[in-house]
């Protein structure tokens, strides 16, 4: 937040390092109810001045945050491992994809198409009566918080996908840093205040707010100069959010990202091909990143048979191998656990392999089910997501018994099909059904690893997403974050200027494209 | 509904005569839980057939539907004029809009650009990574729920705007009638029908619900298989369903068009220039189809002066010849004669004039109000509808109390100012705070009076609608029904035709449009 406004903190925290579990490093201030009411009056007071700087300024503007991240070295890159426990590949990974994000938001915003920008022309001759003339563009809802996740403490964070795009759309942002990275989250908005500076913008632009605990959120969350809301983690937190949301004078959306077991479909011709290929595959998806990824393949889904059966043994084999990972927290560590804790227990599922055991703190060991179709329909729980390492087969006996447990499955992220040639008119029957779940649809790949790009999909039916028609990877994401306007008979002198006769962005006259 | 699925009606209503005020004409189903049951099953039955249509296959099925409108003839205009109470040029006017906008959305669809195309062609090069082929299309969202409006009993109800766009964009429709208009909404809905049978569709495409009372648009909302829901009509209305969409296992986007006052701001020079002229242009705009218009001019906000004066006696002179109509229900009566005889009541408000009384059922007498911006600001009871001819002025003593009366305000369908040139300045400074409060900004114009077109918004922040990044009018209208699904490495046999390559849909192809 900007520093003028801030008021001192009356109470402290650290962050606590991963590996080791105990607090470590410098204090944070516990940000409280002035804090919210200074930062978002700040983004209020920003957000007329921000929303019209020129696609250029903007898009500079994205750049140097990109730019500013770069400039803060390793001390970055190390301290996100120290409050992450992430190795420094995936973090070094991570912070490309965050400025890569940032460059193409500036793409978006000089190219101009996110306006949406409409003309109609004045037909005054018009029988029974005259057309006006009517423009319409595209405008940013107003200042936006931003709930970072745990799990990418740089790409889905303070300067994440949510701050990127609501940026680009010409939003302010206030951040409620994840508490569980606080100095990875400064270092980052520090980068972000020294690009609102550089580029002469006013500090109410950007504002992080840092602090455990949900009061915080709640209190940014019912502001009523907040007009929208982007937050990735648990389903019970962002359903939270939107019951807040909803519940105010003003409700406001809130984009949502919570809860996908990401279901991949094993077609009986790939299995027979490849169905040890297609184990030991699997087993890389699922632990990747101690199977902390929203993309996780939590739900295998396959016809019994040999080719089944080769898949089973060569991920038990890998799976048995597979070391144990730091997990991003305590708390996350102990939920997950819990969850397959539960799994075992459940005389309706047999316990495949288990990874091996860790030593230290919260050391996440890789845990792979399986349960059969009937015993799957008659127990919703089956159909939850265990945040980390942990995935469920469940065993069909044919086509029909597919098509129920996909059709049972709620909504999801990601669909994944494999597949050979000999697979496709099977696929072709399952692909309406996945459309109908899913955001996005996979072949013969596996749903970790979400590009950054225009034709992206990160959402999904609830309650992959609270709000499926939207998504908070790629450009698509900036939509979220605006309206439309439409302008009758204004003149050239008060229209937008991307609004006026000659302007180059791309535009529907009249409904066509020109 | 489709006529194999329906069970005997449990009781039968008819509709009322507006002008006698007496039941009339033949006898209607009041539908039951069983009905809805029905007409959702087979909403969802139809759904993946009816969204996979070839563009021109569903643009055909929108024109019949305008042409078997078309063909009910005369019978329908005399049935709504008896039902509404509304005068036979505008019911012919509707009929004519009501067709056009199906017309409307045939170009859409044929186009193709609602699809919002991307592809981002696979880079197997890419280092470190290889990039995947990612294509993106929009799909629609599953079956929808259309509540009808009473005062649109053609273009806002059973075949009205909502009707259009969501089955333009691929989802089957569920009306529910409005009881007020039951013999209208029942001969439309024959036409859809007709048009569905006469294209090949399955009948679960569209079905029609009739009976008084909430518990029939409860149940519908309600219906798992109900995907969103659109909705003309009160605030408290509109409310009752977002809330019910909300409670649901899987929540639903509700569209819900509520309530507006539509500010209309006078600035000094005009009303030095033509005061008079905008009085009584005003009184045409009020009282046009008894006030019953989401975009009636319900607020006047102007600085005092010698123009202000010739303005209010102008629109005193105008609205006291004015005669009265007859309104759309008994219900709608009762509720403006209470909203009238509240501000009468009210210490604050000076009542300017009023039309002439009227001899008969339900004759809405227009009614003009005025008002200091000081007393406006703190009663916001004056900030609210009343649905009907009435309109109050808020005299102000400067700009900043014109800014201030402005900004009180609640989010609005529509923004106008009338200007002459020596008003520009003031204009511009004023329209970043209109931009904040409305769906559509016009200059020197009246809000009545909504075009159909592609560069139209009738939507607005909250409460003007439940949704403010929405519209229910035009052709971005359609936006509402659809989601986005990204397709990734899916060969070609597998990808949806729309997005094969060669295909000449409006696309972006890495991010550009092409």
């Amino acid at each position: 937040m900007p520093a003028d406004t801030m008021e001192a903190p009356r109470t402290q925290f650290r962050s606590i390092d991963a590996h080791s579990g105990e607090a470590a490093g410098a204090e944070f201030a516990v940000h409280g109810p002035a804090d919210v009411d200074a930062a978002c009056a700040a983004a209020d007071a920003a957000f007329d001045l921000y929303r019209e700087t020129s696609s250029e300024d903007r898009a500079t503007f994205l750049e140097r945050i990109g730019a500013e991240i770069v400039a803060l070295g390793d001390v970055l890159i190390e301290t996100a491992m120290r409050e992450s426990g992430l190795p420094r590949a995936r973090l070094e990974g991570e912070r490309g994809r965050t400025v890569g994000q940032l460059k193409l938001f500036a793409g978006v915003v000089r190219r101009g198409g996110w306006m949406g920008v409409r003309i109609d022309p004045a037909l005054p001759d018009r029988a029974p009566l005259p057309r006006p003339d009517l423009r319409l563009r595209m405008i940013p809802l107003g200042p936006v918080a931003v709930f970072g996740a745990s799990n990418f403490p740089l790409a889905f964070s303070t300067a994440g996908g949510d701050t990127a795009s609501a940026l680009a759309a010409g939003c302010p942002v206030v951040v409620k840093g994840h508490p569980a990275h606080p100095a990875t989250g400064e270092l980052v908005a520090g980068a972000i205040r020294a690009a609102v500076a550089a580029c002469g913008l006013p500090a109410g632009v950007f504002s992080h707010l840092t602090g455990p605990g949900n009061d915080l959120g709640t209190a940014l969350v019912q502001d009523p100069r907040i007009a929208a809301v982007g937050f990735t983690g648990s389903r019970g937190g962002g359903l939270a959010l939107v019951g807040l949301a909803q519940a105010r004078d003003v409700p406001i959306p809130v984009f949502a990202e919570m809860s996908s077991v990401n279901p991949v479909v094993l077609l009986p011709e790939a299995l027979r091909a490849r169905g040890a290929a297609l184990g030991t595959a699997f087993v890389a998806s699922l632990t990747m990143g101690a199977g902390q990824f929203c993309t996780n393949p939590g739900l295998i889904v396959a016809i019994e048979g040999d080719g089944l059966d080769a898949f089973v043994h060569a991920a038990a084999e890998g799976l048995e191998k597979a070391d144990a990972a730091t997990m991003l927290t305590g708390g996350i560590h102990a939920a997950y656990e819990q969850g397959v804790a539960a799994l075992q227990a459940n005389d309706a599922v047999e316990t495949v392999a288990m990874g091996k055991a860790g030593q230290g703190v919260a050391q996440g060991r890789a845990a792979f089910f399986a349960t059969s179709a009937a015993k799957f329909l008659a127990d919703k729980a089956l159909g939850h997501e265990v945040f980390g390492a942990a995935s469920l087969l469940v065993r069909c006996k044919d086509e029909a018994e597919m098509r129920s447990v996909l059709a049972a499955s709620e909504g999801q992220l990601t669909a994944t099909i494999h597949m050979d040639e000999g697979d496709t008119t099977l696929a072709a029957r399952l692909i309406p059904l996945l459309e109908r779940k899913a955001g996005r649809i996979l072949a013969n790949g596996w749903p970790t690893g979400v590009e950054v790009a225009h034709a992206m999909v990160h959402g999904g039916p609830f309650p992959a997403t609270s709000d499926g028609r939207s998504t908070s990877v790629g450009s698509l994401a900036i939509d979220r974050f605006l309206r439309p306007v439409s302008y009758q008979n204004l003149g050239a002198a008060l229209l937008p200027e991307v609004l006026r006769d000659g302007t180059s962005v791309p535009r529907l006259i009249d409904g066509v494209t020109a």
